[in-house]
């Protein structure tokens, strides 16, 4: 079977773009160049704020979205990911009118937790705040079996500032700072009951590792980089 | 003005198409997602071999790369980036016939040592055998008045041998023990008269660094993407 070609819907931000096709080179098995994927990627980060939309505060980005997987089908994508999970409260309008399969975080994440930690019952959600009011990353764990916790008003605050920061390039020195931040934020759902935390913003990986907790710590977008390669039609590394 | 959206063609290797456009990002000056630049990369890692090709040994990587630059083309881009010196053997004829203007690596490299570096009138290169007897890098720095050095046999041999082991995804001690050998090869380079190194594969910066050696090392994809950033219409970081 012809392997196929993954597009890459990126620019939301472009580190989380880079990351992803990092992800994807890293975990695809290869002894030389030809032994890897073709990807095909836009990274347009004119992109409109995903979570000032969510909260109808700011112009849609399913228009930009859209002329983005256009673009990814004319360079030769057959299926499209997306490293924003803010940007998958649209998903469900852009999967009737993208002409290209996209495959889901929300639905990548549960899937994974219930095959390869199927004792959790409760999760911590590490996102923005547009993610968590949006509501539909809950709904698919819920769909799931799986609880979610979210951090409380404060500290929801701190995490989207975080989040905005790591954006902006934050130097090393801050990463460090934020990274500390968003453990003890972890820390406290922990406390609360969760036994798993989701990554559930691409920044959030940036400066949270599986480790730096006593419970795993799921990197949606290294989740969804398997997925892709095995839906490229790949084994994994 | 509006800013121009570059094109990455990509995949020769992967890894260097991902440093490439870590390049871009880091050396663009934004402070939220929406101030950086668009960026299309076709990532196709089964372009042939472009060494096997120079040699007349291996099919021509040049119907593929021509297809690569459509498909960017199709996709937005308005210039092409090539993250592969070896591939710059073929540039005369893809510039010819691509319908977009190709960025040449040459040309960046010798412009950058002409204008930063304009005492250096010898440099070492270090890249695969495919470019140094292809002797268009070479030319290139001729013409600005620059004379090139090359590893001596056994040297050139290990050379090509440790860039194919980084594109085999070498692990970090493997990469240790390249980074040595590299830096052994550009020291007796440096001995016989260079006054600065050429990293004339992508693979090279990936174990040498500027610092590394006591001459200034000339990182060609960090001149590229700073070339492409400007080129695009943006200031540099």
């Amino acid at each position: 079977m012809a392997e196929k070609t993954i597009g890459i819907l990126g620019g939301m931000g472009p580190e989380a773009t880079l990351d992803l096709f990092g992800k994807i080179i890293a975990n695809t098995p290869a002894a030389r160049d030809q032994d890897h994927l073709r990807v095909v990627i836009d990274s347009n980060p004119q992109v409109p704020d995903r979570t000032a939309a969510i909260f109808k505060e700011g112009e849609s980005p399913v228009p930009a979205m859209k002329a983005g997987i256009a673009a990814l089908k004319r360079a030769g994508a057959d299926f499209v990911v997306i490293p924003c999970v803010s940007a998958h409260f649209f998903l469900d309008e852009l999967q009737r009118e993208a002409g290209l399969p996209i495959l889901s975080m929300f639905d990548v994440t549960a899937e994974h937790i219930r095959q390869h930690h199927a004792h959790i019952r409760t999760v911590a959600m590490l996102a923005t705040t547009g993610t968590i009011k949006g509501g539909r990353f809950r709904a698919k764990l819920e769909q799931s079996g799986i609880a979610t916790l979210t951090p409380e008003g404060p500290d929801q605050e701190r995490v989207m500032a975080a989040i905005y920061a790591i954006k902006g390039a934050a130097g090393a020195r801050d990463r460090e700072a934020i990274g500390a931040e968003i453990r003890a934020i972890a820390g406290r759902l922990v406390r609360r009951g969760a036994q798993g935390v989701v990554a559930g913003c691409t920044e959030i990986p940036l400066v949270l590792q599986p480790g730096d907790l006593d419970v795993p710590v799921f990197d949606t977008l290294l989740l969804l980089a398997r997925a892709a390669i095995a839906a490229a039609g790949k084994g994994l590394v």
